[in-house]
This record gives C-alpha cells, sequence and structure tokens, in this order.
C-alpha cells in the first residue's frame, strides 16, 4: 500500500522509513499522508511502545522535492497542507499547537524518535523537531537552506528551534541555512544523542526495548501531554493539572505494578497504550 | 523541633538538611513541613544571606517513602498537599505559579541553592528543580523513575524540566526515568556545577559566602522575582518593570554604598533582608 | 557628526565600533543615541546585508559611565530612557516587546551581530543580549554587577537571559553579577562561538559575506521577526503564520532565483532589503 516508505513493526517499535533513496527521501505530499497514515497505525496498535522514523540510503530527508520546488517557482502547482490518506493520528483533544500539519507528531499518543541516518534539509528541519527525540548518526547533519531559497523559517521551525537550541542558535542556524554537523547539532540541543553511524538504528531500538521493558506507557503518553501543553501554561495551571493526573494515576494497574515490582526487584508488567 | 531535618544557620548561610539517612532521605509529608518551617526561619534571619537544601548520608533524596507509595498502591492513605507547620515561607504577592507545594521555593526571598550529594529519585526531582540553582557532587545522579511507577511527571516537572533543558532532554529523562549522571545533568544545564564529592558543601558555602560579600540582598530577592516572573510575561512588560526597578534601586542606600565601595576599591556593606 | 562611536560600511557589514576606550566605551546617552541612529543608517542602506557591533580598545563596553552612577547616587541627574538622534529603526509593526530603549535592535530588519571585543559589564549585557548573533573573542568576558551596585536585572536582562540560557544559570550570573569568561559563557549558551581575539572581527565579517553571498535578505529579515515573535506566540499561531509567510514568499522572485542558482550552481543573485 505504501509507495514512498516503508513500515515494519519490530515490535516494541515500529519503524517508518522515508524510501526515495534515490532522491534522498525528498518530502512529497504522498510521502506526507503515508507518514501520517503510518503513524496513525503504529499509534493503534498495542504492540508498539514507540515509534521510529528514519530515512533509507545516504540521507534522512532532502526536504522537499526540487521538481515539486521549480516547479512552484515557475508557478506551476500550489502549495498545500498535505491530504490524508484516511488517518487521523493523535489526541485530537490536545491543544491545536499540536495538531497541525506536521506539529501532530507531537499529540501521537506514544514517542517519535527521529533516527536521523544523513543529512536532513529544508522542511525536513521541522519535521524533525517535531519528533520527541532525535537521535543522530555521526554522519548526520542539518541545514534549513530556507535563505538560500528566498524561504523562510518553515512549518513552525521558528518557534520550535528557539524552544530546542534557544533564541540565538535557532537566529544563527535560520539566518545563515548552513549546515550543521551531529557533534555541533548535540551540543547545541537539536539532537539527543549522537552514535556511529552503524549503530544508529541498534542504539534507537534499545532505547525502545529499555522503554518497553521499564517503563508504563500510560504514564509515557500522559508525559508526553504534559511537557508539550507546558510549553503554553503556566507553572500553577501544569502543576494543579500534575496534581490531577498523579492523584488519577494512583488508581490506575499500572501503579500498583510499578511499586509491586520494584519491591519485588522484577521488570513491572505494564498494559500497552491503546 | 524537627525530627526529619536538621537545620543550622551558618552565617551567611542557612543550611536545611534532610536527614533520614537510613531511607536516603526519602521524603515524607513531615519533612515537606519541616523543610516549609525550616525556609521560613532562614528567610526571616536576618543572618542568612542564601539558603543550602542538601541531604545526610548517600544519597540527597529517594522520592516519596516507598512505604507511603506501596500505600497508595493498596488504597491506604491518599495523596495529599503537604500540610503546613504554621509556616508561610516566600512572598505571597507573586505570581501563585511560584506559591504551590514546592514551587513556593521560587518566591523565596533568598536564593535557594540544592547542594546535591548523591541520587535525586521521583519526586525529588521537581523538589530540586524548584531551587534556585543545583550543585551537584560527582556522585549525584537523578532519576525521576515516574515511568517505572506509572506514574507521571508530578509537582510540575512537566513545565520546569523543559524550560531547564529544552523539551527534548526532558522528554528523554521523563519518558525513561532512566538516571543521568552528575556529567550528562550538567551538560544537559539540569546542574549548574559539578565539584568534586569531598568539596560540594564547602564549595556551596564558598559561593554564599562571596554573595553576602559582594551582592546587594535586596538586589538578589529582587532579581529572583523578576527571572521567574519573565517566564511569564512579555519582554515588554518586563523591560517596563525592569526600569521602574531600576529607579527605585537609585533611591536605595545600597546603590550609593554599591557605587562608593566600588570606587573606594573596598568591599560594600549591603542591608540584609528581612 | 558621531562623537562617541565609529561608523562604516564595509560592505556587505555596517561596522558600529563603541569608542570612548579611555573609558572602555562606557554607555551614555549621547552614545545610545548614536547608535541608535547609526543602526537605522544601517537598516536603510541597500549595501548593508548584516551590522555588526564591536567595541575600540581593550572593552567591548564596560556599561553605564561610572560618573554618571555616581551623579545618580548623590541625587544628581535622574535616570532616563536614552533620547533619540532623530532616528527610529526598526520595524514599528512588530510587537513592542521589541521596540523599547534597547529591545529595539530585535526590530532591526538585518542581523545585528555583537562582535564582543573584551569586557562586557553592567547595562552592557543586556544590550549584548538584545543583538541576535553573539561572537566573542576568547578575552571576552561578562558580568552585570548589578548586584554588587545594589542594582536589579536591568533592560530587560531578566528576561532575555533565562531563554538564552535557561533561568538556573541566568540566576547564577544575576545573582552573583560574576565574571563569565568566553568559554563559559559559550557553553551556556551565551555567546553562539568564540575566536582567537586577533580573528574575532574577520571572522565576524567572514559570517556576514556568507549571509550575503548565498542568503536571501528578505528571508532573513521575514526569519528574524517569526523567532523573535514566536516567543511570545502559540506554536498554532506560528505555524499558521509560517505557512501564509511559506505562500508569499513563492511568489517573490527570490524564490525563484534560489531555486535557479541551486539548479545552475551558481551563487544565487537576492534583491538588497530596503
Amino acid at each position: 500500500m505504501y509507495e514512498e516508505i516503508l513500515y515494519e513493526v519490530a515490535e516494541p517499535a515500529a519503524i517508518v522509513t522515508l524510501n526515495r533513496p534515490k532522491q534522498l527521501n525528498a518530502w512529497t505530499n504522498r510521502m506526507a499522508a503515508e507518514v501520517k497514515h503510518a503513524m496513525a497505525q503504529a499509534e493503534a496498535d498495542p504492540a508498539v511502545v514507540a515509534i521510529i522514523l528514519t530515512g533509507t540510503g545516504r540521507g534522512f530527508c532532502a526536504g522537499a522535492d526540487m521538481k515539486v520546488l521549480q516547479g512552484l517557482s515557475q508557478g506551476k502547482g500550489e502549495a498545500a497542507i498535505p491530504d490524508e490518506l484516511d488517518a487521523a493520528p493523535g489526541d485530537p483533544a490536545v491543544d491545536e499547537s499540536f495538531r497541525g500539519a506536521y506539529t501532530y507528531l507531537m499529540s501521537i499518543r506514544k514517542p517519535v524518535i527521529a533516527a536521523i541516518n544523513g543529512p536532513v534539509a529544508g522542511m525536513a528541519v521541522p519535521i524533525a523537531a517535531c519528533c520527541d527525540l532525535r537521535f543522530a548518526s555521526d554522519q548526520a547533519s542539518f541545514l534549513t537552506a530556507f535563505p538560500q531559497r528566498g524561504l523562510i523559517a518553515e512549518w513552525g521551525s521558528g518557534w520550535l528551534l528557539p524552544r530546542l537550541i534557544g533564541p540565538a542558535n535557532a537566529l544563527d542556524l535560520l539566518f545563515s541555512g548552513r549546515k550543521v554537523g551531529a557533534e555541533e547539532a548535540h551540543r547545541m540541543g537539536l539532537v539527543n544523542r549522537v552514535y556511529e553511524h552503524e549503530s544508529l538504528v541498534s542504539e534507537t531500538r534499545a532505547y525502545v526495548d529499555q522503554l518497553a521493558a521499564n517503563c508504563s506507557p500510560t504514564s509515557i503518553s500522559i508525559i508526553k501531554k504534559q511537557v508539550y501543553q507546558s510549553l503554553m501554561d503556566s507553572l500553577a495551571t501544569a502543576e494543579k493539572e500534575a496534581f490531577d493526573l498523579m492523584v488519577e494515576s494512583f488508581k490506575r494497574p499500572d501503579f500498583g505494578e510499578g511499586v509491586q515490582a520494584f519491591l519485588e526487584k522484577r521488570p513491572p508488567k505494564f498494559e500497552r497504550v491503546r
């Protein structure tokens, strides 16, 4: 069914792989729709604890397909919010800030981890920034190239990057559109971790294995909402909500199991989400 | 009077020490009330310029007492905002965001410095995050363990951690509940400094000595309010308030003394707070 | 015409140099007015792609002139928002947060880069923080000295520093007023880069040369507005605005030129701003 991505459930991870290697996985509206559909599948699958987004071949994603950009620059076609492929992933109850064209990734009830295997360019930078975590190969690099093409800070990157790396680093990257390597991206806080290229996917899967072995999927899904919602709320609001959520968590079986497993020094068995 | 903490004024510092070493200083409602009472004392004591929060023995604080958690998981007891022990520390005029169960630490008119001598676990992570500064021993570590117990991002940590270490690092720590050592915590910005274990308290006291020797306690108390309030305000609001506060500061004796001491190349003598 | 600064257009950069070297370029209301006037000139000059703010001699800026402070401490003179010298730089349409006494630097339609050649003290810290980027000599240092003078977090620094370096680092610097060297400032995120002292200005100019050679000045000016405005907006608002701005950018000649130059593997030729 998918033409431009691969989808695999390697329990407890789902792996969504951008798969146009000859075009360095350049983004298309079709790819957008397929990724969204795959995210919905992974979210609804109880076998899946976290979702890995990665790319085939040398790159992660080259950004918008250059033919599309060329067409647009010649007045052919028009920019569009990507269509949907009969998929509605994410929690519709969260703030609309996390329900946008790509920001919907922030409303998925499971962690979305970008396993960045090579260059991330153009609009793929905001897409990667909408993932919860970014694990990078030492061959990864980031370049928006927005000002090189006469473009602007696309898809919320003007909001996301200042929060991830501070406004001064965000301005440096967005003013210059320059290429930033994995180590510099790590120092700035743009990626969580840098791995040797060969071990990127196995390390990312090991992280998901750890989540599945130790952590309540329900807890994780609530925590994700708390962190993103808190970016828009006052501390008082966030703290009050945290108290209510804590009291609710005391009533769930996962809490009893978490405490019991700790006391018995055995791994916990938690309910999977959805 | 205190059963679960120690309180010492070692001028110019007050030292509040969590003191249940056999339980790795696990938190109780009694401890919460005693810490709050001690904070009120230290805040009201003109001998005190800054307050150090640390722990006895191997750990800083193991989080909620496991017996309490076990009881809660068996339907015994209930979660509660800790009672007060006839103490009302902090400035009641600040935003309610800084007047909560533990966020009240952010309204104390004096710096509160966590001197983190070992593991910080569970709800002690948000408590440490509510301190103004975190100085860590090289033996310190942080683990929320929230998802391991089926819990959520407690006590405002979902709001505080993204602001201290960025949303991606916050999600990593909160999704996984994993243990983060002192060096990694420093790289992320979770702690301000890492010291050799043996020198942690002496270095923290030396920092307070420097504040007392050089800095106006009134200035410090205003600056603390400015920084926290600014997290909720627009830059225009913060800048206007800063102008008014600057004009007021020109009228206080500390300003004349600060300028005069500088010109005379001697240490300033500032009024203590409260 | 200028008495306390130097102004030079070294295409594509404008260089504004604080020029009271005997006073370590201490700030005066005259200097404030001259800098503002020079910023307006540079902003309106199509030869200028970015503006460099630096200092003559050993220091960047010592903060408010000590004679002025001494006078104020003796009841002579009064604090004032600096007068204007018939200059109105910046975009009047942006949020008032970026139209203040020094925050106006954030509304200038071109990048403002502080090339920090030595100590930055007192009120020069907020001024440097209002620049978009900070490139530092290895001899640069930062000290607010606000609490040493009985002062407060001046000119919006209580808002800017927590966003640049996180609230805990901001509190450390503002509580203590201590001197922070270039390397530590870099680790905290207070400066973007550290260069050997001798190469600071040439490296900063090389950065501007790269912007001029590769990046659309119109794109840069829009990106600057997006990043700063986003600090006050929700992600939903920022993402929606980014979509509209992207669609508008598709209609500008810079977009066609950016795509064409890429396809032809030649440098782009973009329209200069104003």
